[in-house]
């Protein structure tokens, strides 16, 4: 029987696609043309409705070697979703059951196939909260834990991985292994579960998720505050953690930047005055907590040297500066290379923004940058004219080894993936990629589990 | 040249006890007296002052096959450091620098020996809040982040796990590894860091940590709320949570034992009414918003049919409440054969602790349960009579077993150490144990460290 029909007999004749011209969706993810995988030629597409099938599946491929590649929602940049050689396309679309929202544990179990979009709803339908907040709700649950997707709460709520309570699994022999369960505490042993998290899809496929719920804050608010320069409005921000507030979300942005997204979507930017400008989001259980926590805020920006600042009153306010915010990636799209996701150290960021600056007047280029700046999490743009003039890599060198000199990291929060398999092997050390490695082998012994990704 | 000489000329001669008169108090811990796993005769304690010293050390025990019990403030109540074969306990109680409070990052760096009464001091007196508590605070900062402490403020700010944002490890092979940094996020690779916390030593010693610091709630307040009996009280936590309140510490209490250790204490407990009681801790920034969070919790209390409500106003009363509630397992520690860590689902905490009390019945002894109500995490306390008739493990058996059957966990907060082993290896799947067998073998291919612990 043809690997094709092995499939069609586990998952059913009209959940497998052979055809080249009907799979091109399944070839694809977010990552910028000019670092974007390329997909290879013999593919197929299988999606499997539920745990067992997906263990078949990897039983069938571990038996026969065949390379797979778990696939969530495709909202990956780094190419993490991408075959990069001939095998299976493993998608869980079809497992997209929201098994449960549990009230009284305050929290949700999901299959992996399950989007952000789903879940966020029906938990905000019940008056609840998921804290953390990835930008794109096209994201699956499977992938987001598999990612550890971070995202612009991680300021007061942290990333994915806090909220991960228990996994089901199934590892690359098909064997099928639950970690974890509706429990907050849990010290059974070494943490599977945790080394799970953030795997990238090379040590299993997660095909359900327990995350844990918190109580919705009743009002959210957004303060728009803005610096004469970068180096006053950056500093402004430990001043306000000091403060003893702890905001939902601190996002750094530039005008001339901002203002290619306020543009883009033909509405204007709401500030002023100043070039440098963070955008508070506060959150809490009152009008009066919220309103005294702004203020607060504001204060203490005033302190550090602020310009000017822009309290959002009104839904519309405030729906009005985090979509020119979060459009600034579809703004910079068209023209763009690469967007890269290094984290420094918080205080390490105006070093970092600055860094960068000047890099790109070295080499005669603009890289906008913007980012999480309480979390030290910083999105670097690079445009295509670096491609085209050829010195991309040499560019992306210098901000790598900017990062790594100012005790940084090589992704934050968008992961290793295909695009960055080059700087995660020169930043990490040897003995920690031989650990790792050996992780791989252990969980993977052929080697099937999505090769040419952070750990092959 | 001896061991003993071998380890003199790596930490000093002054830094190696070789008499055993002069070392028991590097032989125990404070597992209770049933449980306590008894010391191996031929052990040498060696103290490094540094991580090249710890990591010569290791390289001298791996060459010779010689295990490894590295030891912190020895306050586990699992046996996890006791050494239960010929070797060295390597206590790394010289290591105890705090390097760093780091105001700008929010962030604190310690070596393995700091305990946590110094630091949590230390970053007080800046203003600042180590967000976990556990009970014990000499427990060592290597020995909390190696047992993933939880404590009771895991309601609302988690567990040790969250904070923990660096690690320095030395393998052992001797080679050290530094994982995370002075980092929010970081998704670069498998979580080498995230698999150490918890690992209880079997994967290589802890000596320096990065900690998330968090800006500290002006005021604490605590409510001590009575219900007539046990379901009623339980079935309240929910609704306080989903009335949209999150509390710092949800206790639960019943008044024939905390009148045990009230008495002990030559206090009185404060609450008249009721026999079930639950003690909230909230913090917050103003009086007025610690205030307003009470009223709320005494509302959805009262709706919940509670009969009475203390709100201790004063410093004094919030001490009295925690001072008797903190005791209790010194007031019953006398008697104390083993005191269990289960955690189950939170909703299901009236089953547990009625299941708990059936079983008390059945054979007719008294098992003393109390715990982290809003965790899912109690406490039974088996007492010696239990012990003298020789039916500990039978009566454990059924508890772990109802445990088991609610969806719980082996332990909570303490982890597994030695005391536990059976009870892990009884209800961890085969294919777990394997994979946790073989990342052991991986890290520690000669099985040097901690022998005898979690995963041997």
């Amino acid at each position: 029987m043809t690997l094709a029909n092995e499939l069609k007999s586990i998952v059913g004749e009209d959940f497998v696609i052979t055809r080249r011209d009907q799979m091109m969706q399944y070839l694809l993810d977010e990552t910028p043309q000019a670092v974007k995988p390329v997909p290879a030629d013999e593919v197929l597409v299988a999606k499997p409705s539920c745990s067992a099938e997906v263990s078949d599946l990897l039983k069938l491929a571990n038996r026969t070697r065949t390379p797979v590649y778990p696939r969530g929602g495709g909202t990956s940049t780094v190419g993490g979703p991408i075959p990069t050689t001939n095998g299976i396309v493993l998608s869980l679309e079809r497992m997209d059951r929201l098994i449960e929202i549990d009230m009284d544990n305050l929290m949700v179990v999901a299959e992996a196939g399950v989007t952000m979009e789903t879940m966020l709803r029906a938990v905000e339908g019940k008056g609840l909260l998921f804290p953390p907040h990835p930008g794109d709700e096209g994201a699956q649950v499977g992938g987001v834990v598999a990612c550890n997707a971070g995202g612009s709460r991680a300021v007061k709520y942290g990333i994915v991985r806090n909220y991960v309570k228990g996994l089901e699994v199934v590892l690359a022999t098909g064997e099928m292994v639950s970690m974890g369960g509706k429990l907050l505490k849990n010290n059974t042993g070494l943490d599977l579960m945790h080394l799970m998290i953030g795997s990238e899809g090379t040590l299993g496929i997660i095909t359900r998720a327990v995350f844990r719920l918190y109580p919705m804050p009743a009002v959210t608010a957004v303060l728009l505050v803005s610096f004469g320069d970068r180096r006053t409005a950056v500093a402004a921000v430990p001043r306000v953690l000091q403060s003893g507030i702890l905001p939902l979300a601190v996002e750094y942005v530039e005008r001339d930047i901002i203002d290619i997204s306020a543009h883009h979507l033909g509405m204007s930017w709401p500030a002023k005055r100043g070039d440098a400008h963070l955008i508070f989001t506060v959150d809490g259980r009152s009008e009066d907590e919220v309103y005294a926590l702004c203020e607060q805020i504001a204060a203490a920006c005033d302190a550090s040297g602020s310009v000017d600042t822009l309290f959002a009153e009104t839904k519309q306010e405030q729906d009005t500066i985090l979509r020119i915010r979060n459009e600034l990636y579809g703004a910079l799209m068209g023209d763009l290379a690469e967007s890269l996701d290094l984290a420094v150290p918080p205080a390490k960021v105006a070093d970092f923004l600055d860094a960068v600056e000047r890099i790109a007047r070295e080499y005669g280029s603009r890289i906008p940058n913007y980012g999480h700046a309480a979390d030290g999490n910083l999105h670097p743009h690079l445009m295509m004219d670096l491609q085209q003039r050829g010195i991309l890599w040499e560019v992306k060198d210098a901000i790598y080894e900017e990062g790594a000199r100012l005790g940084g990291t090589v992704t934050a929060e968008h992961g290793v993936g295909r695009s960055r398999r080059i700087y995660f092997n020169r930043y990490t050390d040897a003995t920690s990629r031989r650990l790792m490695r050996g992780i791989k082998d252990l969980f993977d012994p052929n080697g099937i589990l999505n090769p040419g990704a952070a750990i092959e």
